[in-house]
């Protein structure tokens, strides 16, 4: 599947905490560079997402904010 | 300001695409690593946003969706 | 790719109307049955969207209001 | 209420699975088609939502990603 | 039409600026407390919104992140 | 930081509802006027997050929909 998203940003799974409706994942982008998912866990389980497993964060432009330091 | 976003993300202004409303800015989180952000063109006009400039890409965790390859 | 995305729904692109840097896409997917998309000019063109072609909706359930009639 | 959301497609509720916080509600909107959304256990529990009732799914179109088969 | 969104919050148009696509409204909610709104033009348009009339600005309590001065 | 977010108001937290995941805070920016925002448990428990506490409400305005009465 070919995706509108600007966002498509390959990784690595570090880390998954489960609730009963709600999942977090954290992946790793690069060394020191992570993007945390919060995900439904209904998806985790039928992805059968496993640590050190690779992925992609996948992020719509619209919903990137920008800061800058004063 | 202290920001509730699991995802603050410090990277540099590569790109920026202004259109009436909207302005499209790329910015580059590492070599080969970029994050693309649509925010409104009134908010980088007030920021003064430009090319090279340090930012950070802002996200919600709840908005990032992930992949997995087949 | 597989995505965390609860809805993945197919249909077909009936309209596109492109901005300078925000284009809208009017997916049909099934008859009555309609789905408006505000997706980046420059994803629109990469993707090469055209009128007539099969393509899916993808919607985090995070981003799905619910209503109900009075 | 008159909304501005691009989407409010109307369908029939016909899953229900509560979290302590969060609600997913999956909605059925032609046989075959379903749009699957979480809300708040809170909004849930006041809108008294049950299976079997008539529920729009309502979406800005600017969290509507596109994807194509390749 | 009763919501799921639990901010549903009533106001006054102040300010409208039509781009080619989308549209940004600005909503006063109480003097000196106000929201802007993205929306597209075709909305603005069916919706007929006009400067001072009174409106709600709908927003998603997974949309809202938190801020604290530091 | 300064943010991109055309939405960045103040207010005061006045009820907090955690949950194993995510967690509802009620944010109050004027008397009868509040936010609802949910944000990660992990992201409340960092930010030491206090009922009383001032605290902004930060929404890009793509995030925020319209509605009119009918």
């Amino acid at each position: 599947m070919k995706l509108s998203a600007r966002n498509q940003i390959k990784g690595k799974v570090k880390q998954l905490s489960h609730g009963p409706v709600s999942t977090e994942v954290i992946i790793e982008l690069a060394p020191g560079i992570e993007i945390t998912s919060i995900i439904t866990t209904a998806s985790a389980r039928e992805m059968a997402i496993t640590q050190g497993q690779e992925a992609y964060a996948i992020i719509k432009a619209s919903h990137v904010m920008l800061g800058v330091r004063e």
